[in-house]
């Protein structure tokens, strides 16, 4: 995976070798602004991030491809034979999966030589922007859903196959209980469920044969899809079958009135523990409103809209230098084009929070400031150092359980899907007075 | 990857072979509508597809993956013994890459017992579904930018690294000239071009320093990004290197009005040659609004809308059940759902084109129909045959060719990115006769 990253990335790394621009310098992955309708975003995808820059190397098929490219013409053979022996040697230091964050606040921050912090650019944006994305869009569904359960139903919709694995670990840190999956349960050990498709149905002589059929050979595990042909009429015939059916599931139609009648059905015929299950391109919206109309659905499948985010399908993080080290001595750095300023130092982002918990505002300060206060904990953790993985990463069932005990920590003004507050994140007077001294030098 | 797949598609294919339903079936992927401010969609991903049913088996340790799952605790180990046998042995035809298709034409149609068509499903749509919305995006892109080139830069927006290079892949048939992804390059054969970033600039001890270095490190190839601090001075910094320069690109800003600045400071140095990219968030509108208003530039690098496919970023291709064997009897079928139903039968779309090759109309028939009429074509060609592949996959290159003739043979109706026409796809006589009697009888 070395070369997922942008051309640009490998020429920079060049010239920087070329004129002996070796020493360190820090990177800060952050958002910019929340997405309209996000009350706060949800820290997702570091294992991932981990685990390439664990094993990230240039072999020489790689390295044989980068030299023919013909923007390299003038490169020297040194450059390639630094590729051949090279291995992140960074340090690496981010906020741990399952806790929300706030714009500006680093996700991750990179301390590597420039030809090293460069190259990587491009793989951690991309693993991060999409993870985050449905990690916090999962955790939008996960509150309009409240006590009833959500799985994530998404793959076929997602960006690719890799994608719908992301997409069901990242929902799954966000709040659903479980993916439809496989190869996401086998990689990252997240639950696995599922019901039964419209095909079965169809594949079999009648909708009746197809739930015994279905239900003989799953007896303790059959969720039955009865909206193929005729909704009630499939639960109608769902009640036939005879033992125990765990479910039944609603895919089209009117969810909130089909739900009810469906429900009432079950009940006539002693089907009380029976559940409802509804999808269908839901969202956080829909489930709100389905709640709202008494619909009696008991279990969400969500699929397309929280895969792909799809009300903010792009989640624009950006990996700045924001601070380098020329001739020993550290320099702060920072963009000063109109709308996209960062802001400059090596931080650290401060969390404090009240008596009972309850988080109250950030702080950005420069690291070597130290703590805001003395109930403030720090944001950023230790991940590598000196390219050492030194982060022991939790379970993911843990990072998940993580996750709700932060958010229901936020402030109850940010816990809703609609009209919430905004969270204090303070920039600390150190970080003010850099920038002002930083515009004057660059301003010139 | 043969867990990239939905559980219950497993639990089907268990049941099937439980119920001995190992007759043929035949699926369709299709897409049910445009979306919104599309005219027409662009057929991309096959070529994945390809490899994915070609290498499809399971070992060992998907098995034991498999048999651990709660909801396998009733299946005999003779499900699990035929997996560990298993290759895909069916037929598959489909719609070459490069080429504009419409709604309910199916992209892919499969005939395979059900046992095997149905595990594929996920895998197959997750892939179409991607790379079509992103080609189909592209195609709009390049239209809005006529005769400037457009380059692929979203890999890091993209939904994660595989999400990158299948964007790469994808936006090159719709219409880029290259990507910025350098596995994409690689593993793909597509150009890979890039320019300079904002942390170069911010790396060097002065802009005009890491103008002139970045130059010296590759003076054929250097497009100078221009706007790090104040993107007209940059662009009188950009003068001052000796040598040829190939560009300047501007990231931020009023681009329309700072690129006609730009050309005048080059230009005044006698710098006609450099051409001037623009990137950021750029889509097909901001590109048709840009050369509207007189914009001096050369080319476009277009990123995060493209790849995300923002405006729709998801496509809804589906996987319906048309025909099965039953008792070696074929036999259509089609869902109800309201809102979902499908045309039901094993059918052929077929393309009729004018005496000077302009695209008419299409026509949806049974396959067993034959052509509509002698100047017809047919949209589905054999890509499997009995498990083998017997399609000869074009150098991507000859399909980004394809795609550019085949879209300029487009009724002119289709071809602007706003208020175009709807293109015809006429339901055979032979299919809505089908309809009419499926519909009775499982009406019931």
């Amino acid at each position: 995976m070395v070369l997922a990253t942008d051309l640009y990335q490998l020429t920079m790394m060049a010239a920087y070798l070329e004129f002996e621009m070796s020493e360190p310098a820090t990177f800060e992955l952050f958002v910019r602004r929340l997405p309209r309708h996000r009350a706060f975003l949800v820290s997702a995808g570091l294992e991932q991030c981990i685990q390439y820059l664990s094993e990230l190397t240039f072999d020489g098929d790689d390295i044989d491809f980068l030299r023919a490219h013909e923007v390299f013409a003038n490169i020297s053979g040194r450059f390639f034979e630094r590729l051949r022996a090279w291995k992140f040697s960074g340090n690496v230091a981010g906020i741990p999966e399952g806790v929300p964050f706030f714009p500006n606040e680093a996700i991750l921050q990179i301390r590597a030589p420039l030809f090293e912090a460069q190259l990587i650019e491009t793989y951690l944006l991309s693993t991060i922007n999409y993870q985050v994305s449905v990690a916090s869009k999962a955790a939008r569904v996960a509150m309009a859903a409240g006590d009833r359960t959500c799985v994530d139903f998404g793959s076929r919709r997602a960006h690719g196959p890799q994608a719908g694995v992301y997409a069901a670990r990242a929902s799954y840190i966000g709040g659903m209980v479980a993916t439809s999956n496989l190869l996401a349960g086998k990689l990252c050990g997240i639950p696995v469920t599922g019901t039964a498709a419209h095909a079965f149905t169809m594949a079999c002589p009648s909708e009746d044969e197809a739930f015994r059929r279905y239900h003989a050979a799953f007896p303790d595990h059959t969720t039955l899809l009865i909206d193929t042909y005729d909704t009630l009429r499939g639960a109608v015939r769902a009640t036939h079958i005879s033992g125990e059916l765990k479910g039944v599931r609603l895919d089209s139609g009117d969810l909130a009135q089909l739900s009810k009648e469906v429900r009432l059905i079950l009940d006539a015929e002693g089907r009380d523990s029976t559940r409802i299950v509804a999808s269908g391109d839901l969202n956080e919206y829909k489930i709100r409103a389905l709640l709202d109309e008494g619909a009696k659905i008991d279990a969400f499948g969500v699929g397309t809209e929280m895969v792909t985010s799809k009300d903010h399908p792009a989640l624009g993080g950006v990996y700045k230098l924001v601070s380098k080290q020329v001739a020993g001595v550290e320099q702060a750095a920072m963009k000063l084009s109109p709308g996209k300023a960062t802001y400059p130092g090596i931080k650290q982002f401060w969390r404090e929070r009240d008596d009972v918990g309850r988080c109250v505002r950030d702080v950005m300060q420069l690291a070597s400031t130290g703590a805001p206060s003395p109930r403030a904990t720090p944001l950023l953790v230790p991940i590598f150092e000196r390219g050492e993985c030194v982060y022991s990463l939790p379970d993911i069932t843990a990072t998940r359980a993580r996750c709700q005990t932060e958010i229901a920590s936020l402030p109850e003004s940010l816990l809703t899907i609609e009209g919430f507050g905004e969270y204090p994140v303070e920039v600390g007077a150190d970080v003010s007075e850099l920038m002002v001294r930083l515009r004057a030098e660059v301003g010139e």
